[in-house]
């Protein structure tokens, strides 16, 4: 990993333990687990975290607390860390105390593994496919996160190789036709830049004129909505006329209606950037499950 | 709707209220919205939201308390509610007011319009190909659900036209093989009736020498695991020998690898649910946007 | 208790958690406990939780939390849980700590146990009170809980040895005389079983033909309200006719004045449930205590 | 009310939103109100808050904080307010709205109004029981209170015409044996005044050289422990010969083991205040009921 | 304010709401205000918001959801909205209601306004002492803000004229000497720019060549660490010879110990923005107190 | 310390956990700390907390938790708490751990012992200025405090030698002239002592005649409004009169614009306290920063 960026896959500790504690309220209150009854006190349990398909994991933080707030006996032990690839049958990690304590967190830690290794999944694929026909583009993600798990998803994105986009209207501009009203584009950059000095500066650009005026007031990031290949190829030929390939450059996404089969030829045209709104809205759970065994008591 | 059952798909307005708080701390903390600076105070708007998709419209209510939250004054008003059919170009409502509250609300409100819809317009697609095979057999969700969601997503499939399974562990006892130690099944529901007298009582079963005995002990469901359609017609027969038709008789469910393809031949069999984690945790957000107008200010 | 049914007695951890926060911000926010600021820090106190009345325990893991989150260093050590019998004297269990420690939890771990162990004694007498007039009859709890403590209260009933009733409006159908307007209770059960499958329907019931139109249209609870040994007597007589033994049998709950002298007889009626409101609204705290130890610091 | 002493009755608005949220959570998640479902929407309904015992009404805020959250359309009107006396049939209030919303506000506005007008009711029998011996002597709850609902159950004692202790260790110093260490009262009592000036010192004392030495240091209460109406005239005596009646003189509390049968001696031997843990902790419900009728649609 | 960028001053109604509860529940809990209950119930107020001192007016929309959650029937108009000049004596709005809500919302409602405009006022001094010095360069915030109160500090630093600097560590790379390990500034750059495309990279550097590696590795921000002014002139030009006026320049910030008496010189070296903590730390508060009347009720 | 007044500076432990794990969700969401990505995982780091300034310490319980809820493995250790002198290099304690978690937990807990610190320090200065003209006076803090913090701060106050004030509106009576309509202050004094007896029933006075009526009516406190040395001397010769020097005497209140130049005589003229309000509105913080060394991994 050397030479690599370095992006921290790990969800914030904060995100985790308030996200964990709500998934368990709504799956434990009132009465608990009240088929546990049935299994008595005292019966240990030993169980695989096992990948049931090929994918990339994520989600092991919130397992982990997951665990520890149903039990803190309950003991989570993770070979692997979020961003690893999974294949059908690997083991991720074990979990390891009381049978019902086991039972009872068991469909929580999955509902958190399976929906962010399904993001993590889905990200790797677009970065790999995007790799292949250009290395310099990185795959971002949206704001069209599932409401409460932005942070959780974000981390996820992270972890199949993506990068993150803003995290909320309020870490950045991003200008669009709407907010425009009489204002021209130039102007809109140069007030933008000023009000919020050292942030991000990004301008939806439909047309090539649209793109130099955000260029030329010095606009960050220009945002290509739902450009082809060729349209992109002349914005990125474009910008390098205008400003060269220094440290200023502004970066180029393209963002809109990128798919699987998409977006190798966007990233082949030369843009830096592919946001992909699916990765978080639209990515299919990833298939893991348990494999539990009782341990028979110390005693018996 | 007059010979229908009546299922309300209003989510709790509790979980309403608490689920677009947090996404909005999400998308509006710290700063508020960085980029809604250029648009001038004052400036009204008017959006439609619209359908870009065929599918079934879930929601409603999100979306609505959203604008409340972001701004009293921002008005929505829904024609269509949850439930309603969609097809592309549908328009569902509307949100009226200052075009800075709008553009505030825009994202959260559609995260949550187009993941819920996601959610009740694959179900749709289920109850539909089930209907087909047989119209006796419902469709419900599992306890796979998004974590921190789950009322939401359960309204949501209720406005597909699902049925809700347990909303938790709390809420009915659903013995498997990990439950059982050495207790056979017989004693285990015999157990569980006692222990709770008037929930659920459902066991998974692998074999119908299982589906024997947990009918004879008076299981209220149960749960044909992975079965295909030629053993849950045994299963529908043995059940038939045992108990009759009366209202007594238990439900039996099918779960495990349900897929669109798969549904209806195993509803043809004479299940009467079926059990579909995806329609929770891999139904992809369905394409809803705002088509929006900027309206001139009054005095202008 | 080999041949019982197991019903586990403890709270979720969740509920207990948010509980205990909440009892101690009352109690010592803002300033903390101002008394205690003559007390020599340093010095250590051991002390017996000891019950001054005879009575049922409940409320143990509420005792352990307050002292964890009062203090990590403050030790409780229970020999006895929930569900335990009381006499005058019994030492249900010990904190040890900081005497600082020990006097800012007392209130707030005695709340809780005095509390719990009021309704689960309470809950204990009915038990046994129909227990005697006839064993199969199950004493169950209603939704009528101290608001913020329905989970907290519901386990204490079940370390008292009685039954829960539906957790909330939301676990299962009970039509009323309000629900029906104009339908029928046969139409109404009919729509409810297939809205809600799986679930409760019950039905209240004031006269017999009520009754035996809701068990021909298959409700799995009938309550019959108000009733008096000999109605119930004739509905039980009723329910045999229509139905027989079977595991489908509904079960036949009596609920609405059920007080500790009329609970045998309705018992013995032949009735499955008895539904108890006060059980949870009014039943008196038990009395505990702390017998309290100052231990001389080690050095001294 | 010209001569009397005002207190407020109501408790503080941010207690009751908060109850009332958590009460709801509880009865209404995840799934809604499942028997609302057979209700036809639009139906309406008016229902009389009604009082089936004699007694006195709190909790009305409450009520009415619940009407709110479950539905801003549904409408609550109390003629009468906390405080009020209430004879059997007395009708206190109306709902007013869909019939839907009133039922599934019906059981937590209950709990609130049966468990508040509880306590008001059994802290109003002590209230005459000790004005007709001493009108000079108040009623006191103390911290003995539901874990969660101190705030609301305190005001239900002022609605009682109690008065009340302490809220919280944080708001005054009490000193009990077990707070000395080696330290004497007297020295107890200066270093707490000087500790938190302005504040109430209170001694807890078990013989009369006591009270003397917690008077002389400056006590502004004295926590007469467990004592009968002998020993209380005789502290009374001691505090009149040691400071007279002026305004800087110690109140005089009776605690331990006030009862109904007890109160009116203690009352009468002279002290001022008497303080009853069973106002708060064993208080049974006051039975209140809803008379619902459901009102023809407009335009039937 | 044609030409000028465009800051919204309020803070996002989020953080509003949640920091008003929270200090309403500070002052309330559990009685409420003990002593309104002197006050008679009906009697009516309106109280003038005014300044005592010349400054700048922050905190508007917390005293206006200060009287919301006090009492609904407490309206608050403020005539003046956050960044109004104010001078002694100048009234900035208005409260009228009741006399008792008014005394509830009085304390609250004021420590928000005077803490919030302390911050305004002082950014607002140290805005025009730079100014005068170089109209080009901005005043910046820190992370050092009250605990819990950041986004409501930083709204008042924007309605004192001042710019925000990243809002959190999740906001932004500013990379200083601790991070490094043995990486070399360059390489750092590098990596930071690769994995949060579109964020700020910034580098806090204390010497010239610091600078220059950052600057050819494309950070688009530069942290002058406790500079003087001849050598924040040197780090000008360097920058100035490096990459000349572009928009693609870095912004070259000056931080440490930047207090009102250095600032002008700073500034007037030509630096981009002056980072200053105690804005938020340190920023006395600004007196501002109620004038209140008692307004006779209607009938009299 | 033997003879003094103990008060205990710690903040209650419950307001810690919660205003710390407010502080980190500010920082830390939604990505984390975008910077430690730079830092290699396993790194380890010993930090010293080090006064830049001469002061008093407060905050060491927020520093400590902080530490333990960004990372259960960094590891505060403070040898002093809060009330220890700070002289320019003073070392408080120290952080160790991952470098990553000493990063991202330095700001959080610096920003909590600053702000604290600077109270605490403020007030050590009134108190000494104080406790050189008249031993016998305290000085008190307000309800002037930063919303969310008045637990914390009101810790501080007493870290710095100060005394509490009342915590809130619900602990303490305080009749200010807005009270009273047109009830003479005897009256209202009456009234409050017999609605709230053991509570604190303060009268703001401006002229001797209401200090008089008041002290005659009982009140345990009066607080001179805006007095001046000679009207305060004035004050207490009349309660000397008045009420003589028992334990019985109301205290005496100085308020309003007390500042440290005006301290000294108003305690010389007299008074028991003086409070203070911008002992928490405007202390200015404290300098307090970290020292870091980058340990050497164990292997290496």
């Amino acid at each position: 990993m050397s030479g690599e960026p370095l992006v921290p896959v790990e969800p914030p500790a904060q995100a985790v333990r308030e996200a964990v504690a709500r998934a368990l309220a709504e799956d434990l209150l009132p009465m608990g687990d009240v088929t546990a009854a049935l299994v008595p006190a005292g019966l240990r349990a030993r169980a695989a975290v096992v990948s049931r398909q090929a994918g990339v994991l994520a989600g092991v933080a919130c397992a982990e607390e997951t665990c520890r707030q149903v039990d803190p006996g309950l003991v989570a032990r993770f070979e692997l860390r979020d961003g690893a690839s999974l294949a059908p049958g690997t083991v991720c990690g074990w979990l390891e105390g009381e049978l019902r304590s086991v039972l009872q967190a068991e469909r929580t830690a999955l509902n958190f593994l399976c929906h962010l290794s399904g993001v993590a999944s889905l990200t790797r694929r677009f970065v790999e496919a995007v790799a292949a026909a250009n290395p310099a583009t990185a795959v971002l993600d949206t704001r069209k996160t599932t409401p409460g798990l932005r942070a959780l998803e974000k981390a996820a994105v992270r972890a199949g190789g993506g990068r993150n986009h803003r995290g909320s209207l309020s870490e950045g501009v991003l200008v669009k036709d709407n907010h425009l009203g009489g204002l021209g584009i130039g102007e809109a950059v140069r007030r933008a830049r000023a009000a919020w000095p050292g942030r991000m500066v990004e301008v939806e650009c439909d047309r090539l004129d649209q793109v130099e005026e955000a260029v030329r007031a010095g606009a960050s990031m220009v945002l290509l909505d739902n450009m082809g290949p060729e349209e992109v190829r002349q914005a990125v030929a474009l910008v390098d006329q205008l400003v060269g390939q220094g440290p200023g450059r502004p970066l180029l996404e393209v963002s809109g209606g990128v798919t699987l089969e998409r977006a190798p030829a966007l990233a082949a045209a030369g843009c830096d950037l592919l946001s992909v709104g699916q990765l978080t809205h639209s990515a299919p759970a990833l298939d893991l499950g348990l494999d539990l065994t009782v341990v028979e008591p110390a005693g018996s």
